[in-house]
């Protein structure tokens, strides 16, 4: 079954608000085999929600829609869903006295505008709203569906989770979904499609994969479609299971881990503690392995030497070194890791320097040159980065890349 | 005038991806004085992508098109506004020449997808993508214009910032607008609505005010539209500064300077050092201080003590306190003040101990409770959080608020 979502509201359009809603219920309808058409964002204007219904109902026969039923003026949502089914809004007293009720459980009245609120169009079967006043609505004529629900996102959650996702459910007769994702750190897009072109071009007509790269890292989906559930599983794990086979080291989770989370299950698993040094990175490295929950179970900490006379005295890195080859230079990361295993008293540390940009290149060693030490006591790791991003990319880059090599390493331990 | 934004890529209808793009896009946008009709998501679908394009013009003479632009094959997009224009596509040597050049920084070659990917709408003007491999195409017939970007989000607004920004400026001749912006911190929404309310209940009809919380912060911003754009902007100006004077401290900078920026001038100016010691925000203030270019003048460095034997041996926090305060107590971040400073030499240094949850919690000490100190050499002071919010959130809370707090002791020094 295909289903398209409408969302209404001006905060949507003018940037205000980012629409989360509209992925969690692409999830969510995923997961009972509804796939999403389109998503189409109107204004607060009548015209606009006429036409909205008209094109969502054009590409499928369930629509979804979210915001405009709250008190305030701006709401027209409930009208126009009363017109566009031909039906005219009338007074539902079971709205007026669960509005009372909620309102009571706060000690507060109800206004003229709740009052308001609860006039329903009559053809609508309400859906209680167990987080809010505004009941949803569930339309059916013929083989057109609607569900309208508030646009706060927990009301629409629980909506959804306590009633409109068994209504969907109920008329849904389609094909399944199944994704299998992989997660890949290291690799391009492109090389990772040539990589696994042979087998993508042996894929039966109900699968698909799709390429979405992130910084330094490319999530492969999967998705199959089709009647039967266990058979479109199976053969798409085993051509799943091909692909990361090919790709090896480069895939580091099936599923949505995050990178930092790999790296400390693993951490974890070796019974290993971490730590990292970081100059150019700035402490975006410690911030993303100390964002997993638990991590203090392997992670002790960090010493962020922006300055040089930091590297030195609390590194140890050797005045020598940095005279010589520079802070930002093979031999400089090398001895941080050192330095750091020394100071914080870690089993493996990740050392970055490099030069993040705008400004501070030279001739020699450009913006965007960038060194990243990892090892244990007496065997150390580099690599080199040559980066023509922004300051803000080359960080965040710079920082997956080499947790990137800190699971690797990790790995070979 | 206004747009319709069409957004294209399977992942944006299955939940795999949050569509961040489109408010940013809003934002820019309404600041030119361009409106957002509609957003309009749709799949990686020929059809789809033509229903698409013509809804969008429908309610629309800007069509904002983004995604599908890369090497990869889900991608189809050229070659449907190539058919929407009646266009053919060409290959185009400049776009070769350019990935090549891409490519060469980092010694890799080209592939074949890349040379299709340089094929090219005759009608489009190309705009140059410097964080990426696909230019912008800004179709212009008749009344109608089109911008198609690729999806990445640093690309796309790359290509908004150098090019497509001008492009729409352009051919829109729309009424003047002026924004006044004014950001603040540590001060809330409502309490910041009652302190101004006399000043706003004055405004002219011209001009709007628009409250956009962020964590621990909100950026006030004054809009004003009409004919005459010297008068509307003198008269924002004088209700602007009238409301700077009443919030005082609480207002960090006017215009889109970041608080970490804030923090850098006072300290250039002031010719103070700063270094930071952070236990549950795990270097995330490091990060903030240090994402700005030019941080090194007055940033030296961070100790992240995730473990309690790093705050002891490498920020001197005696054994004597944890035992009997916790490392979570006011005690501590106040040694971790003394220590950072006496460890790195530098002139004013924040600390933070805390518990980010989920996990970690006790009755005493429930997760939330965060201690933050700032100061200098014999002068510290301490400030207590009691958070309710999630894991990430505690930390970015807590982060900017330690950021503020460091920039209102700068104030007073």
């Amino acid at each position: 079954m295909n289903a398209a979502i409408l969302t209404i509201g001006d905060e949507l359009l003018n940037g205000q608000t980012i629409d989360t809603n509209a992925a969690w219920m692409g999830q969510e309808l995923n997961l009972i085999g509804v796939s999403i058409a389109s998503k189409l964002s109107v204004g607060d204007e009548a015209q606009a929600i006429k036409d909205g219904l008209d094109y969502c109902f054009n590409h499928a026969s369930l629509v979804i829609v979210t915001g405009g039923l709250g008190p305030t003026k701006d709401d027209i949502t409930k009208g126009c869903l009363a017109n566009y089914f031909e039906d005219e809004l009338t007074f539902d007293q079971g709205s007026y006295d669960k509005i009372k009720e909620y309102f009571s459980r706060t000690n507060r009245q109800p206004t003229e505008a709740h009052k308001l609120q609860c006039h329903m169009p009559s053809k609508a079967e309400l859906i209680d709203n167990q987080r809010g006043t505004a009941p949803g609505m569930w339309f059916a004529e013929g083989d057109k569906f609607l569900l309208s629900m508030p646009g706060v996102p927990s009301e629409m959650k629980g909506l959804m989770k306590n009633g409109g996702l068994s209504k969907i459910d109920a008329v849904n007769t389609q094909q399944n979904i199944y994704h299998y994702i992989m997660q890949t750190a290291g690799m391009g897009e492109t090389y990772i499609a040539e990589q696994i072109e042979d087998i993508v071009s042996t894929f039966p007509d109900f699968l698909s994969i799709a390429y979405l790269p992130g910084l330094a890292s490319v999530k492969l989906r999967l998705t199959a479609k089709g009647a039967d559930a266990e058979q479109i599983k199976k053969e798409t794990e085993a051509l799943g299971a091909r692909i990361v086979s090919t790709l090896g080291d480069a895939v580091f989770a099936l599923g949505n881990t995050k990178l930092e989370e790999a790296v400390g299950q693993i951490a974890k698993e070796k019974g290993l503690t971490l730590g990292t040094a970081e100059s150019c990175t700035g402490g975006n490295i410690s911030r993303l392995l100390t964002s997993v929950s638990g991590s203090s179970a392997y992670y002790k900490g960090s010493i962020v030497a922006y300055a040089n006379d930091v590297k030195m005295n609390d590194l140890n890195v050797s005045e020598d070194t940095i005279n010589t080859h520079g802070a930002v230079s093979e031999e400089t990361v090398m001895e941080m890791v050192e330095g750091l295993i020394n100071r914080l008293h870690v089993d493996v540390a990740v050392a970055v320097s490099g030069i993040a940009g705008p400004t501070g290149g030279t001739p020699d060693k450009p913006v965007g040159t960038i060194w990243i030490a990892v090892g244990r006591k007496g065997h150390v790791l580099t690599k080199k980065l040559q980066l023509t991003k922004t300051r803000d990319l080359n960080i965040s880059y710079t920082s997956v890349f080499a947790l990137n090599e800190l699971r690797r390493y990790l790995n070979g331990i």
